[in-house]
């Protein structure tokens, strides 16, 4: 039995395939969809369409931008000689958040993980020892995730930079372990930050 | 301090406008979004404005629909001298979810509710009282919600109805199947009482 009008039940299909999203909150919010003025659903649509189509990856760190380069990188102010490796863009937000952090990012698009079948070569590491071979780098800040794969990367990164005479540092595990740099609070990533050790 | 694009930003803005989503679902689904492919955005952008500007209210008992008249109320095999009234068409997803039901409904809107300055001519009153003045009625089943507002609604309705000499009935109160005498309230237990049948 079809319970719901077709282009209803469309929306709740569609809106199920989001994470996090089930059968009772989608349904929950397509209705609430349903009673919104048109101008707003219009405007929710045209933000889905737009991000998809005009956000792309930072020529430079990888990391979002509707331009050629993100946010960070076009910021003349931020130091170019400190750059802090992250696996995915939401970890760049995160960083940020605490207000400690002033260099710049590289964002891998993720961590070497055998078990999800990524490599080295899968992630954006030649890139950043390129930047690091440009020169004028002072100190690499390893802030990959916390967890098996994000330790794995940190690791290879050491290694892989070590012969270009940089600073290398881990930030402090003041973060939990097994947890997720995005959804970490500003004061622990902070602490995280000042507590960096040579490695 | 901006640390998103602006397409991004102005993405997680629009979502957070939905109900029980905050700043953290929003920004997740956002980045879950950007890492969708382009067509599958496209489909969600689409099933949004389509499913709102398709779906209206039913001529007949006010659910939704794409159509002149609902799913119900344009099935033959329902029996239209039963017509359960409800306050909203989701509370019709829910009875028809039983697969119990083979009457119609009708859609209030609404609950009468002083507090939200909803009163008996803010929801669709008239309409029920045409409908069964049209004849051919048999029962008029209130499941109005078990609360406030829907009991005040719900002791209307049955005086409203009382001169048309139409049978009224209210769903029963009582305990949840699956749920824990302990756990209930006393008023849900007073009414389980209180509605008793014999076995």
């Amino acid at each position: 039995m079809q319970f719901f009008a077709e282009p209803l039940a469309k929306l709740i299909d569609e809106l199920r395939r989001l994470p996090g999203i089930g059968a009772k909150t989608g349904q929950r919010l397509a209705f609430h969809i349903l009673s919104m003025p048109q101008g707003d659903v219009k405007r929710l649509a045209e933000a889905l369409m737009d991000a998809r189509e005009r956000i792309r990856s930072c020529s430079v760190c990888g990391n979002w931008t509707d331009g050629e380069t993100c946010i960070v990188c076009s910021d003349p102010g931020r130091d170019r000689s400190c750059i802090c490796v992250v696996e995915r863009p939401e970890d760049v937000i995160a960083m940020e958040r605490t207000r400690e952090y002033r260099g710049v990012y590289h964002v891998l698009g993720a961590a070497i993980s055998p078990m999800e079948g990524i490599g080295p070569g899968d992630i954006r590491l030649s890139e950043l020892v390129d930047r690091v071979k440009r020169g004028n780098v002072r100190e690499v800040i390893i802030a990959t995730n916390p967890n098996t794969e994000g330790e794995v990367t940190a690791v290879y990164i050491a290694n892989l930079l070590r012969p270009l005479k940089v600073e290398v540092s881990r930030i402090a595990h003041g973060l939990p372990v097994g947890g997720d740099l995005e959804y970490a609070d500003e004061v622990t990533l902070a602490r995280a930050l000042e507590g960096r050790r040579g490695m």
